[in-house]
This record gives C-alpha cells, structure tokens and sequence, in this order.
C-alpha cells in the first residue's frame, strides 16, 4: 500500500496531459475524485481532462462549475473509482487497454491498468486520494474538500454504512475542516428529490409485497408502473432500498421490467443473508449486502423463482 | 468552557448517588448521554439512576439491555441534554429546582442548574460528554462507544446537517474503532419503519401542497388523516422532512391537527429562509431551520395565516 502511494505520486509528479477516466452512470465518488484529482493536477501546473462516456448529472453542478475542458492528446492515463475496463463504456472503450494508472477501492478491482493504488478498507475512491493527497502534500483547498467530501458522503450513505471507518470519519473531519457546504451538499445528494420521484417513491413503497412472515420484501417496477409514471429509464434507478424499510424485512427484491419477458432484478439484505450467493445462482454477482442479476419469463415466472431462492437463503 | 470541564469532572468524582435526569418524548441524545454517564459513573464504583418522565422507546433497546435499575435517595442530582427544567415533564418536576449539575449543548440552556457544562458549539450532548470523558481519562468501552455514538448520529442526521463540525466527525472516528456496531444503529435509528408508518408516509408526500411558484410546501395532518391511518398520537410524530424533499421547497410547514380548531404547527426551512422569525409572530419559537408554533381557527384559516406569513417571509 505505502510503495503504491509512492507510485501514484511519482505517477503524478512524473507526467503531464492527463486523461482521467470514470466509470459509466458516474456517481458522487467518480465525479467528486476525477474533480479532485484535476484540481490538484492544475495546481502542479499540468493539464488534465475528465473524460466519461455518460454526461455528469445536472446534482453535481456546484463541482462541475469549477472545471474547465480543454482539447489535447493524452500522454498520461488514470482511472480513479473504475473496478474493471468495461466499466468505462462505449465511448471511453479505445482507452480501456491503454491506462496506465488505477486509483480505485473495490475489492473487486481486475487489475487492467499498468499499476494500480488500491485501497480495499477504504469506503469510496475519494478516500484514497485523500490520503495520496495527503502524502504528496498537496495543499488542500476548499475546492478540493468539496469534491472529496462528495465522494465519501455519497458512497457512505452519509456515513451511515459499514463501510465508514475511523479513517473515513477522519477524512471527513479534515474536509468539513475547510468551511466547504457539507449540510448543503446532503441536502442535494440525499434529500432532494423531483415532485415525480417524490410520487414515485410513495406508489412503489404502497405497493410493497411481502412474503414469508414479512421477512422477504418484493417492489415490482414493471412496464405498468413505469407507464403510469411515464419518466425516463434512469429515473428508475436507486430504489432498491425502498424494499428493506420494514423493520421484518431481511431480504429485499426490486424487479424492473427491461422488455417484455427480461428483467433486472436487484437484491439488499438488511442482515446476515449474502445476496451474492442468491445472485450467482441466476448468473449474476455483488456484495453480501446488495447484488443484481437479469432473469428471463414472465412476471410470475420470475417472481416465484426469486422469492424460492430468497427463502431458501433465509 | 475548560474550568466547566474541571467543574463537571469534580462533581462525578466528589459525588456519589446520582440522579441523572433526562427530557421528556428522550431522544437519541437524551438516552445516549445518560446511559454514557451511567457506565461512566458505575466504573468509577458510583451508584446512578437515569430518570424520565416518559418510558424510553423500544428503539433504544440495544442501549437500555445494559442498564439496571436500583432504587434509592439521590445525592447529588444531574440532568443532560435538558435545555430548560420544563422539559423534565412532570413527574420529574420535583426535582426540577434542585439540580446540582447540568451538561448541556443548547444555546438557548435556561441555567436552571447550580452549574453547568455548556457547549453551544457541540453537535449533540454525547459530543460535550465525550470530550469530558476524555478530560478524565474515563475508559472507553464498546457499551459507551454506543450510547455516545448513537447521540452524536441521532442530532445530526446521521452527520448530514450543518451542526456537524470536524470535532463532531473525530469523536464519530474515535466511536467507531471500538467496534461498534454503527451500521446496525444506523438502520435502527434511520431506516426501520413500520408497515403502518411506510403507509402514511407514502400517503402524505403523495399528498403534499404546493404554493407560490412550489417554494411552499404544506403537508397536513388533520383528523380525518389521523383517523384513516388510526395511529397512536406520537406515531404522527417526526414528520416535517416531509415537506422539504422536493428541490425547490424553501419552506415547509406541517400542519398536525391537536383539536377541533387547534392545530400544532411544524416549520421547516431549506435555505435562508429563518422560520423561527415566522413562528414568532404566531407566539412560537425554534432556530433558523427549525420551528414551531400553535395556531386556532378552523383548518383554512390556519392555512391561510400560515401560507401569508410564509410568503412574506421569502
């Protein structure tokens, strides 16, 4: 750990034009680590480029506003918060063989870059470079501790998630330090929400089913519901905890209708049931506490076999 | 705020058959300090006794499990987290003016007590407690570690409001490398709902008011909600987020009907808008994000008033 600190510093230190590549659907710790590392980068005097296959959703807006895109040729590449290469998508896929260095924090990491910092204890990939920041002794801005608080609120859950550490209160302790807009920055990352999500959220967490004396939760997103709603695909991500707010519930299950017999399914556990093993049976993967997975059939078909599976987990 | 640290410090240690009293419908923090300072106090071979004029919530069951009650004559009597002796409620009020020592962090503590340990600055009670057991090197232990971890997360949202300081997050550090189970406490304290309580609040954001442009957002509570959810009066408690979800809300009022023409009034402010200011005029109080008052008329006239006072305050 201590020699791949030295070596992102030197890795830093040694370039210039830099590409900083993130993962598709970006979220709070891709946006707020790219950000981070291109202030940092700018302050040494070097260019760097935030590059994503997706556009970075409008939330993140009071740490886009300070970057500025340039047009150059890489002679340096980095991912930051990117576990595996097809994780960067289509737009980004002529790169994915040619990154030279790797920040990241997922456990999962498949080691496609030439060299790699990873830090598996760490809660989100700002945390991570906190500490490089930390070694190189760049000075901390407000700027910077807005992107890196970011990043470790978001991936975190605001702190709330077996993820944060003493490391990570630390971290946080050392930002909000620098007078950034932390209950700000909550609000928009955790509270805010559309008066359609607002209407979403309530229909699907009424509509919740139960099963097997409560313990097993069901929120059904099928073409029906996202009709009645009629908002864009993405609208329909980040639901999955709506399932597991009962107090019984150990085992939650979102089924979203893709086409017309596809679905993706996506599992939490609020306990000691692994969600990854459930997950793998139907070719799927994940973490003991949220996993997902794509089944084929019809609704009923598709259900039946999940709710099995998840009772047979129990 | 360094000889009050001294002055706290004496009084546990020169005492002994303490009373330590806490604010009535306790909270995180009110459990949390209290139940610290017992295990405190019982390590330093001291007798103690929490007292509450309400039973404390089941909730909290992962603190109160360690705890045992022993009865006798008080000492030396103590409240924490207790702003004003009227928050004793009454079946402590006896001792409301006999009370040695209070340990406090709101600013607007009455100094009902013989002495008192102010922090103003503090996030949360247990936040002042920890750096007094800190000052008198008390050792930390897992059980204490929870109760003191459980106060800081419950008064600030899990880290997320604006009275999180970097004082705040270090404790939090501290906390959470005892091994504490923080993850666990968080879904208790933050996430696990009732199907009953999931069903009402599905049915208020969906039924949310709008006024002036959205910037205005009314939720009501009115006996014919109360009937159709059929609910203890204190499950219609904790509802004022409610309002603020939606991005472009400034101020959210939550009206919650008492009687048949008195109406118990929740403000909630997201932005610079201070509504304690408004709960002035209508003969209540609070901070700048937070207030209440009590108003009398039928409902739409309460509305009205409310509604006006609201917009003259954007």
């Amino acid at each position: 750990m201590e020699n791949k600190i030295n070596a992102a510093a030197e890795f830093l230190k040694n370039n210039d034009d830099f590409y900083i590549l993130i993962h598709q659907s970006p979220d709070g710790d891709a946006v707020g680590s790219s950000h981070a590392l291109w202030h940092a980068l700018r302050s040494m005097g070097k260019r760097a480029r935030i590059l994503c296959s997706d556009p970075i959703p409008d939330r993140f807006d009071f740490i886009t506003k300070d970057y500025t895109d340039e047009e150059f040729e890489p002679k340096a590449i980095m991912t930051v918060d990117v576990a595996e290469k097809s994780l960067l998508g289509e737009k980004l896929s002529q790169y994915a063989d040619r990154v030279d260095f790797c920040i990241d924090h997922h456990v999962s990491n498949k080691a496609y870059a030439k060299d790699t910092l990873l830090h598996a204890d760490a809660a989100a990939a700002c945390e991570v470079v906190f500490e490089l920041f930390n070694a190189m002794e760049i000075p901390m801005t407000r700027a910077i501790a807005t992107c890196l608080y970011t990043g470790i609120a978001t991936d975190t859950g605001c702190f709330r998630f077996s993820n944060t550490t003493a490391d990570t209160h630390i971290a946080a302790a050392v930002l909000v330090s620098y007078r950034i807009n932390h209950a700000a920055i909550n609000r928009r990352m955790f509270e805010i929400k559309s008066k359609e999500r607002i209407a979403l959220e309530s229909y699907l967490a009424t509509n919740i089913e139960y099963e097997c004396d409560d313990k097993i939760a069901i929120v059904p997103i099928t073409f029906g519901v996202q009709k009645k709603f009629n908002m864009k695909d993405e609208d329909f991500d980040g639901l999955s905890s709506i399932a597991l707010q009962a107090e019984s519930v150990e085992v939650g299950i979102t089924i979203k209708q893709k086409t017309e017999d596809r679905y993706k399914i996506s599992f939490r556990s609020s306990n000691n049931v692994d969600v990854s093993k459930i997950c793998a049976v139907f070719g799927g993967g994940g973490h003991v506490k949220a996993g997902g997975c794509t089944l084929v059939g019809t609704y009923d078909e598709v259900r039946e076999k999940l709710v099995s599976a998840a009772k047979e987990a129990l």
